[in-house]
């Protein structure tokens, strides 16, 4: 499908650009894996799930004493329970597994530690004077994250705290959409490079950089050209060998006449115009097409044309087909579900899981564990 | 000044924190001279004016036939001006320089071409039906940019479009501030790297990837350390050395009992601690000090924990001194100041000023110049 109209409304225009692109992204190979340790900021291309638990063994939460838990029956302040060290106590700092046999922890503030001088023998106890509960004060297995848990869904750009749970959870590599290459073309007799002493008529070449800066917030990679000068033979071949080298290529317009009919017909010559004039306004018309298939744009020559038309239409295919997602803090105002108190005089974060009930957004604080 | 106590409010705490380390900061190089074309994401020092204006000659802003003004008067459809090209007509594209002499653009549209066929002579003119303004289609020198002016404020984030006013204006260095260095430090003997064969006991060191995900968020640079085994000396000796070459240093606690005290002693036998205890919760003290004239924060091994001490305690530094702004795109509701309409059929996109206006955000229409 071409539109050849003027003034082809965004939404029609887009549409028409994105089932173009479509086409031929069928046939690109669009991820790649990556070691999880450099998968930050990258858009998973396809869930990623637990290897392991996490912990991956029952650990001490406290610094205290392990103890199988019936040896702790009936024990209080006026009949406390001995028990000897390390047969039926084991020492563990916090995140030390628990051994064998044992199956609570209590903390060290909570027990007498006793030894034997008189007998000279060296025994030594712990006394305790409350019951044990099981699985008390221990961390068990999963607590955090358990094995072929969803940790990452597909299409989520991979945060920090992301990061620290597929390390976690013993995935060491992860399968992620590609960071686009993309050519971009300068073109235009008068375009300079900024530093190049200036002669009237000149322009300098802002274009390419800003855009390659866009291209950069997108995660995308900028392949940046010198300015081609306005010979469709020069065009032609730098735009060809582009496409057959890139994901994208952008093809700036100077701002002189004929410069982007230009772009047009050598879009015409080598591949095939799928869109060719969205009026937006401030701009001049963009045009979309397609070369070797490679998506390839013609992006007008004035600065805020030039901005609107990276949003417009080249963000979108590089979000869709590439990932680039930028994720931002975000602030909401919710409703709590529960009450939450603190302990006085601590500022506490509390997490919260998110819903939408009857309208309102909901927040339910969810468990307070070190995951 | 030295707090001690357990539970410092985070308010206190961080104003503890970031006045000790503005002492030692006065004495630091704080920023670095960059070109222009690689200041994207940095954050300005200083304000940076333009060096020349933009477009820095008059030229045209269509394209059409630069004329003088008065020799256009009283041109109609019943008397047009035959002006000769090009000795009183000079053809131009968009973004040509105005010739000396001429001061006004009539579009190619709104003339006729004339060329005297009949005798032979080869001359040209223009037929011109309506009396040229001055100044008509015509960008005048710094339309866009004066020279002088302000482009970009100090604490600024340079994003794309700043670039391009950057390089438009002439500007080919910029005084930016300097990116932090920082070394991360994980303890432990129970820290094992991902990827290592886990035995029970081990703990994947998540976190080290976690803060250096978060210090890359933040534009600073991190240098990622392999876990020092639990033993004083050791972790003594990597924390001078890493003070002695970074701009901060965090060294990540393993979960053990000791090692968060370790973390303070070795502070206090290298430096000084400036905050021991500001219990946020979730998590475990975080300890705040100084060695060898570097900022150095003692962060908690739980994931949680070491997330909101990042938030809280190292990211403030960085932002302050370092500069690690990140903009993002915010949609805000405002009211418009006056009406704007736009051609029938075309999707404008218009800038806006914003300013407060009895406590209503109001948004007036700039122009719609390419700047």
């Amino acid at each position: 499908m071409s539109i050849f109209l003027e003034n082809t409304p965004v939404q029609v225009a887009l549409d028409a650009w994105i089932a173009a692109v479509e086409k031929i992204m069928v046939s690109h190979n669009l991820t790649e894996r990556v070691p999880s340790t450099s998968c930050i900021d990258r858009v998973t291309a396809e869930p990623v799930f637990a290897k392991i638990s996490s912990p991956f063994y029952h650990c001490s939460a406290m610094d205290g004493y392990a103890v199988n838990f019936p040896d702790t029956f009936g024990a209080s302040e006026t009949s406390p329970v001995r028990l000897e060290i390390p047969g039926r106590a084991f020492y563990l700092n916090t995140g030390d597994p628990l051994p064998d046999g044992f199956n609570a922890v209590i903390k060290i503030e909570d027990v007498n530690e006793v030894e034997d001088h008189a007998s000279g023998s060296g025994i030594r106890w712990v006394e305790i004077v409350s019951p044990a509960v099981p699985w008390q004060n221990v961390r068990i297995i999963g607590e955090d994250i358990v094995a072929g848990e969803l940790i990452v869904p597909a299409n989520h750009v991979v945060r920090p705290i992301d990061l620290a749970a597929v390390l976690a959870g013993g995935v060491e590599s992860v399968l992620v959409k590609r960071r686009a290459s993309v050519a971009v073309i300068p073109t235009g007799d008068e375009i300079v490079s900024p530093g190049v002493p200036l002669k009237t008529g000149d322009i300098i070449d802002t274009n390419s950089w800003m855009i390659s800066g866009l291209l950069s917030e997108c995660h995308a990679v900028s392949r940046q050209f010198a300015a081609v000068p306005d010979r469709k033979s020069l065009i032609e071949a730098t735009l060809v060998d582009a496409a057959a080298h890139s994901d994208m290529v952008l093809v700036i317009a100077g701002s002189s006449l004929g410069t982007e009919d230009f772009t047009a017909s050598v879009i015409r010559a080598t591949g095939q115009v799928v869109v060719h004039g969205v009026n937006i306004k401030p701009g001049k018309p963009v045009i979309l097409g397609i070369v070797g298939g490679t998506p390839v744009v013609g992006v007008p020559g004035y600065p805020v044309s030039a901005f609107l038309a990276f949003k417009l239409f080249v963000r979108p295919v590089l979000t869709r087909f590439f990932g680039t997602g930028v994720e931002t803090a975000e602030r909401l105002h919710v409703q709590l579900a529960r009450q939450v108190s603190s302990p006085i005089g601590i500022e506490e974060f509390v997490r919260l899981k998110l819903g939408q009930v009857s309208g309102r957004t909901m927040a339910t604080p969810v468990g307070r564990g070190a995951g």
